[in-house]
Order: C-alpha cells, then structure tokens, then sequence
C-alpha cells in the first residue's frame, strides 16, 4: 500500500487511556495494557494499533496518553512525532481524549477526518480492517460519524452491540448504514438471537468523524466539555499550552465518547455504521486472553511470557509469566495463572471478570504497591 | 513428666531420610519435608519429633541423617548430643538406618531398647501416644518386636495397615495384640470395612523392639545388611569409623524395614501390635496438609508461610508461600498453590498424587536445579 492511496486530510487517534484492571497483575497503573504484548507478537499491543494504522495515516497518528506513560509510549513508537503526542494532566475519559485530539486537529487542517482507535484491541485481518476504515472514511467525508461494527461470531454477553438500519447511499462505501441505536451488554438469550440476525454488530469502539462534525456534535450535546477543550485547543500549539492546560484541563468532566457523541448523534440520525469482517477482541480479561491463544481449542494450555518455563500435565487455560520460576500445572482446567515478581493470580476463565475486585479488594487492604 | 518414668534403657531413633518429593516445591533435596514447619507451629516436623519423645527417651535420641543435612539438623536440634547424630554417607533406605542406630545403641547397652519414628509425621495426641510407647516398649521387653498401628478415622487408600489378631498378655500392656499380617494399601471399599472392623490399623511405620532382638532378626532375614552393619557398628565408637564406613557402607542393599523385618518377624508371630487412639498423619501430599489445617472443613483456604499475603475470594484448599508476594485467589476449589522464589506449583487435592510425576518429569527435563 502505498501513500497514493492514503486520504491527507485522514488522521488516526489513539487513546492510550485504561489500565485494564481486569488483566491484573499483568497490567498495571504503570505498565498498563497496551504496554504489554498480548498476542505474542513480539510488540506491544500499542504498537500493533500503529502499524495497522500506518498504512491509513501514515505518519498522522495522535496518541493522546497520561503524561506518566509519555516515555514508555515514546520508546513504544520511536517514530512517533512529538507534536503527535498528546499528553494527558490526568485522565479524563475518552471524550476529552479524542475531542482535544479532534480540536488541535482541526485547527492545523480544517478538512482533517479524524478516526479513533483504542490502544490495546487485537485486530487479525489486516486487509480487511483497512477496507472497512476506508468505507468509514468516505463514509465521514460525507458528513456522517461513522462507527465500525464487527459481525459477531459468538453470542457474547460482554460486549455492546450496534443496531444497523438502513443502507446509506454513499459513494465508496458499501456497506454503510445508518446506526438504529446501540444496546448494552445483552444477555445470553438476546446475544444469540443477535449472533443468528443480520443487524446486530458488536461495538469496538471506533469512531471516524470530520473533526468539525465530531466537535459540532458534541458541542451540541456537551457544551460543558466542548467549551474547555477549544479554550485548550486554541492555545496548544502556542507557548500558552501549558498554563492553559494547567488551568483548564482539570475542570472537564470525565464521559465516556458513547455518551457524549455516539448516542446522541444516532438518536440524530448521524450516525453510520461500516460492518466489519475481521476477527477483532478486546482482550478485556483473561479468559478472552485465553481464548485469544487457544483459539477456542479446550484442553490446550497457552503460555505467554518471556524465559517461560512450563511444565503441565493435563492442565488447559492460559499462564502469564514474567518471572524465570518453573511453573508446574496439574491436572487444573481452564486455570488463570498470572505470575509476576510481586503478586500472583490464580484463578479460572470463568472468573475472570471478577478480578476487578480483587483490584478492588487490594487497593482498599493497603496493598496498593502491586497496582 | 519426670525423669522418673522413663526407662533408662530404651532409646528413641529417629531416621531422617525421604525427600518427600510428594511435597515439591516445599520440600527439595536440600530441604527436605523433616526440616519445614508444616503444622504452623513455628517448628519443623524434625524438632516437633524429637519433643515429643523426650519426655519418653530423655537425651537418648539418636538422628540418622544424611551428612548434607548434618549442619540443618544440629540448627533445628540444638541439645542432639554429637555421639547421638549417626550420618550416613548416601542414603540406603530404612533397614540400614535402623539396623545402623540399633547396632551401635546395643554396643553401648547391650539391654537398649529401640523406638523408631520417622521426623516427619504429624501426632496430635501427645498424652495418648506417650502411654502407646511406653505399652509398646513394655511389649517390647518381653521379647516382641513392636509396632504402633493407628485407628484408623477415615477409608484411607494412601496408607498400608496392620491386620491385628490375638490379644497378648503383657505386663503393664493390655493393648498389645499379635499382628496377623501386614495388608498393602487397599481399594475404597476394601478401606470401609476396614475402618468399619475392629482389626485393622494403619502402619504409622513405628517400630520398638530391643537391639538385640531386632538386630537378630535382620540377621535371619537379611544377613547381607546385617553383617556390614555389625562390622560398622563395631568400628563406630572407635578411630576406624570413618575408613570402615567408607569402605563398607557402599555394599549395603537398599530395603525398607517393612520387608527386612516387620514383614518376616509377623509370619514368625514375633510380631506385636500396640492401637494408639492419636490423630496420626504423615503429611504424604499437599491433599494430606490441605486436610490436615482445614480439618476437613470444605469452602476453607489453609494459608502456610511467613509473611503469607494472601487475597481470597471464594476459594479453598491450601497456599505454601515461601515469597514475599502477594497472591491472589479467585472462585478455585480444593486449590494447591505452592510459591516459592524459584518455582511455582498448581494442582488441586484429586492430583496432589501426581507431584512426584512432575517431579520426575523436572528430573528429566534437565530442570533439576529447581529439585
């Protein structure tokens, strides 16, 4: 793929936002989860995001990050130019971090088209998530924010959904359609019928807008957000940044993007959604970690980890090492190990959702040193 | 207990040998089971023996050892006297070790009295065992060679047992009865009616007889261990010990006192039998310590170890820590988790028997510095 065939006007954002609690021990505040190479690629989950963007934008990649994940981020893309690092004072939810991205955008290109990827998804079918960016773009250029739903391949209880409507006329862009409404995590049954219908896509979270309609949309919505992040905008790329940023970053109120843009604009018939074919995760626990490396297969037992060394006899599941201890495993099915210097997991792929509140648990027993 | 109760010829040996490789990573070469606190009693298995037959034996307790774990057991028996502490040069099994201490104890006291027990079992009952000795080493003055059986609790499959015929008329003994034979380990249902009969003990591998007599008896059974045992033994007190033990120790066969001895001297009806009413465990696996620290008591997780921090929400079962690191648990059942600095175990109590397997399989793999 060449730049030929690149829209200038396109940018790509990163949130580099959560620390994924739920992959505790393995994530932490200072090492969160896009840090850590969870495919077993050899990079980081952080720098898979930009190589599958690369391609799309080119060098217009904005991470926007906490200001103490800046030289970790840094050493994660070396190519990454400062001016397309956006540092966070304190984190502020995902409206803050994609619409000051949007603004200093919009500012140097007024025609900029931004699309925000998270950081720490797994994406496999490179060819076709470029295809469906592209119908999003074109898709954008016409004035739509667009969003792109992945075709569910198993009736997941842990994800959104995306309700498509009607096909949209647009050129390029085939499968755009207009988004009905989105749905909360569904239950079992409603996840099924979800995954046997056509019109149900899960929600990855991504956005791509013209920054003006993404800004127009939320100052719209949320002015009380919108109204700070153009007075920061407006003085990023001046010697004022800092104070303003020191000034005004601290008053804006933390909303997740669904809330602030998402919704709203599909209750305003703005919204599109691109349908996409590509295996795509989240990776939000470690039974999803698990599955991810099983690739479904019971009775397998996966291993990540530098220096690793495993012995198992008849165990399945999946062992994070980052220590150089031999782990031995018997006969333990669908086991969570997560073996870190400091602190140990052991649970199951059937609990992993509730190593949030081991998080929980530990923060409030004053063990917060492994955090 | 004074003095004043003890019989002055009658000698508690205590053979410290196994591994315990069913304990791994707890228990290591260097690191045998005997040298670990299992029982959270802020002592080892070693030293919680030698208190309990000092109220039988006084200072006449002699430790069989090998010479690697010479200097751990005078640190864990600070009042072993020197002239008490026999080291073998390599292990050869149980027979040697016994017959070795007996041989030696009759040269110094021709009319000695021996009681082995092995360092590391677990008694609860100390007032009932003491009366269990001292019936048995009455019996044992008589002429028997003697063992303790214990009533067994629960259908165990993990313990061999002792079928106990007629009563024996013994002064100062009226629980000694002859031992009919001894059974190998039995089925379940085998083990039922066991525990339901009247007859069955388990073998607790407890074994008082006088030197002379059981020296004697070796001697029929298995004259090529006793014979370079008396030439040792003759050489022990005396500047030749070393160059003898050299010489000779190396041509000693490996058999277990069960087969040497215990086993011949029942079909000869030498052999007696003292039941003892003590909670008796040999700690065999880590099913075996689960049990032993939750007291059977399902939905409880035993926590073993110093600065053991431990996070559990909704598990049971048992943690070994020998870290400082914190180790989370989440929604696992009968759960065994061993941390140690270099090597991490995971099973569960159904497969607590397959340890030695993997400790097998580490042998094999070249793993070995972790054994």
């Amino acid at each position: 793929m060449t730049s030929a065939h690149r829209d200038p006007n396109f940018y790509a954002v990163i949130p580099a936002g959560g620390v994924g609690s739920r992959l505790w021990p393995l994530s932490r505040a200072e090492s969160p989860k896009f840090l850590h190479d969870l495919t077993g690629s050899g990079h980081s989950l952080l720098a898979e995001t930009w190589h599958r963007l690369q391609p799309l934008a080119g060098e217009n990649i904005v991470v926007v990050c906490g200001t103490s994940h800046a030289a970790a981020v840094r050493r994660e893309l070396p190519d990454l130019d400062a001016s397309n690092a956006i540092l966070e004072p304190s984190p502020k939810e995902s409206t803050a971090a994609v619409a000051l991205a949007a603004a200093v955008l919009f500012r140097r290109n007024p025609e900029a088209i931004i699309g925000s990827f998270a950081a720490d998804h797994v994406i496999e079918d490179q060819r076709r998530f470029v295809a469906a960016v592209r119908e999003a773009i074109a898709t954008a250029a016409s004035g739509y924010i667009v969003t792109i739903g992945i075709r569910p391949t198993e009736p997941s209880t842990a994800f959104g959904y995306i309700e498509s409507g009607e096909e949209l006329e647009v050129a390029h862009a085939p499968h755009a359609h207009r988004v009905v409404r989105f749905v909360e995590k569904p239950d079992l049954a409603t996840a099924t019928e979800y995954v046997e219908g056509d019109t149900h896509l899960w929600n990855a979270g991504m956005f791509i807008a013209k920054a003006s309609v993404l800004l127009d949309e939320l100052r719209a919505n949320r002015p009380d957000v919108a109204d700070p992040i153009d007075e920061i905008a407006d003085a990023w790329d001046s010697p004022e940044r800092d104070s303003v940023l020191a000034r005004v970053w601290p008053t804006i109120p933390k909303v997740a993007i669904d809330y602030s843009i998402a919704e709203p604009a599909a209750e305003h018939n703005r919204l599109a959604v691109i349908s996409g074919d590509f295996h795509w995760d989240d990776v939000g626990d470690f039974a999803s970690l698990a599955r991810l490396h099983t690739k479904g297969r019971p009775n397998l037992l996966a291993t990540l980890g530098d220096n690793t060394r495993v012995l198992n006899q008849g165990s399945s599941g999946v062992v994070v090492s980052q220590t150089k201890r031999l782990i031995s495993l018997i006969g333990v099915k669908d086991i969570v190990v997560v073996d870190t210097p400091d602190a140990l997991l052991v649970t199951t792929a059937a609990h992993a959702q509730r190593v949030k509140n081991i998080v929980e648990a530990i923060r409030e027993s004053g063990d917060g040193d492994v955090l």
